[in-house]
């Protein structure tokens, strides 16, 4: 009844609306530069469904994981399909981004244009220009002026958001999903003290209240490292791997958690080989190593004996995985992530930003993954 | 009042019955042949306390953690005292041992003269031809004549019963305790398949309905190896370290697994190093790596990728510190396990015996330790 009393109400045209979205995708799977290409499409502001909405790109970064996602090498892959109009399937790279609303359809409830989102899972396809998704497809961050409103100190950054969903997840997931430490008495140690996520995990790890040994390699500026491993993310001790291998190392390191009345309950290897054996032998009786990375290409190593009389066990973390089978533990964890920047406690890493510009969106993508092996890119549309 | 009647009451003297136990013992840590001594001394069976009761052992195994324990290089370590009558603090050596009990103080209730039992816990110190203890210092295991009234087809023998706690509890609870396999359809997968424990795990698994596949080194008679462990040990297949690491033997694998309708989600390892990445990597997502030996001297080994993308973990077994915290899970595996040798439904490893008869008791523990290189030994007293 309704329909048809619908059907016979004459339809109001709503002219079109449309954007043009540059869009970074692959067909096959091989070197970026060989398989990225650009495809442009139209997306039509008016004729999105109610359910949906439409996205302006702000900013998405190059992760090592979205490069091994071309090169089909990663384990988690977009689905390829010929949804933007393509007689070839195919997907467009890129899981991290930060999104502005510029349109909404009409029964959705979670949005605003104006508001700022991230993608709600992996494999969103973030390097392009513009998006129309169904709305949960994304999860609300506050926009600067929100946070403002809410008498925050300042607001989210452009990288901060179009980057908060791998690095810093990680490090808090890992720090507090698995083992409970006790603020002001339990340490961990990680290895990769000095990458993206170790620092992060230093600076979490002070915000909670938790000690923690950062492993890195020695190097002629390693007291210059060490002032800012320590002062400005806040690890409460530095060491070489020499340091930490060596036997004579070892009552200093004990004399440290005497102080403190607490155990390393907790390893976080991004290194492997010799390296995680190393973090692994700090641990205490029942203690976790979490590996979640193998810079050193080298498999993750434990004596035997660590396994049988220490009980001590290796696991791998892996912040896709653990957060597709728990939407709700993303909401939560970004909202503290969130917290922490908006409130200042918490540093980003710094990103060099590639504008798009006029140039053509692929080229821009394919240069930037070229440069990220001297620091991480961040694509701004 | 009662404590002065009592007192006022003229004693009845009950004569001294004295037995010599002649024990192993350890004062220092070092080569058996040079720390172990024996100790005579005299158990007065008149003299026992109300809740104590008086052993004979019937037989005591050589354990390498037995060994390991004399040379002050295992983690689990038997108190020194005085208790035996000497001004140096010593051990009796053995961990292991079955005995019958020939006298019971007044107030105990679980045991009558002629019952069986082994130690409840470790370091007990089982290589000793007499002991006095607290009644709860032991578990009850079937004698042959209680089994024997209770339908079953067979009694204990000296081998089964002096060898319960150790290597089959291992083999038991590692394949029930961490992992739920289903019957019928799921696997484990372990290296060493031609241990001792390995067996137990093999014939267990038949037992339980769990698939196996047992991996072995290569050797000339790999062929009548196989036999064995599929024939008697009831392993549904038996490869080599060659087959399990090689591309081109995958397949094969998977086609066990299609058949079944399984999957592997456990793995035991007791070798270590390369072997320990090969029997890890034929794993299921989310599985777990048992590490309960290091046969190979080499640590665990584990690529990187199994640990983050999928979810595998690895962690320890051992037995001694498992039974510790759960004195119940201790009785009802003995329970099971008693069940199944009783039934004629599990085989025990052969052991050599050696009879210590009218020989020095720590020069035959000492000559067993030495041959225990080419089997399993069995020390009779």
């Amino acid at each position: 009844m309704f329909l048809s009393a619908a059907r016979a109400r004459p339809q109001l045209r709503t002219p079109l609306r449309m954007l043009t979205s540059h869009a970074v995708i692959f067909s096959t799977h091989g070197e970026p530069k060989d398989v990225l290409k650009t495809h442009s499409y139209e997306i039509d502001e008016n004729s999105i469904g109610p359910g949906e909405i439409v996205l302006k790109t702000l900013g998405a970064p190059i992760n090592p994981s979205d490069i091994n996602q071309v090169q089909g090498v990663y384990p988690s892959q977009p689905e390829k399909n010929t949804a933007l109009g393509t007689s070839e399937p195919l997907a467009v790279g890129g899981n991290e981004g930060l999104f502005e609303i510029i349109k909404v359809g009409s029964s959705v409830k979670d949005f605003q244009v104006g508001d700022w989102a991230i993608p709600t899972s992996v494999n969103f396809g973030t390097w392009r220009s513009y998006a129309a998704c169904d709305a949960e497809k994304m999860m609300k961050v506050p926009n600067p002026e929100q946070s403002k409103a809410a008498g925050k100190k300042q607001g989210l950054s452009l990288n901060q958001g179009a980057t908060l969903s791998v690095n810093p997840l990680t490090a808090y997931l890992m720090l507090t999903h698995y083992v409970k430490l006790t603020p002001g008495k339990d340490w961990f140690i990680q290895n990769g003290g000095n990458s993206a996520v170790g620092k992060f995990a230093s600076q979490i790890a002070k915000l909670l209240g938790f000690n923690s040994i950062s492993v890195v390699r020695d190097r002629p500026e390693i007291e210059e490292l060490r002032k800012e491993l320590t002062e400005v993310c806040g690890a409460t001790h530095v060491i070489t791997e020499e340091q930490n291998n060596s036997k004579e190392f070892g009552p200093q390191v004990k004399l440290w958690l005497k102080e403190s009345g607490g155990e390393i309950k907790l390893a976080l290897n991004c290194v492997g080989g010799k390296s995680s054996a190393g973090v692994a032998r700090k641990l205490a009786p029942n203690g976790l190593m979490l590996t979640y990375g193998g810079m050193s290409y080298q498999p993750v190593t434990l004596p035997t004996s660590l396994h049988i009389f220490k009980n001590v066990t290796s696991a791998g973390f892996w912040v896709t995985e653990l957060l597709k089978s728990d939407p709700n533990l993303k909401r939560e964890t970004v909202d503290r992530i969130v917290e922490w920047y908006t409130s200042g406690e918490l540093l980003d890493a710094p990103l060099k930003e590639n504008e798009v510009g006029d140039q053509e969106v692929a080229q821009v993508v394919i240069d930037a993954i070229a440069a990220s092996k001297s620091g991480k890119q961040l694509v701004k549309f």
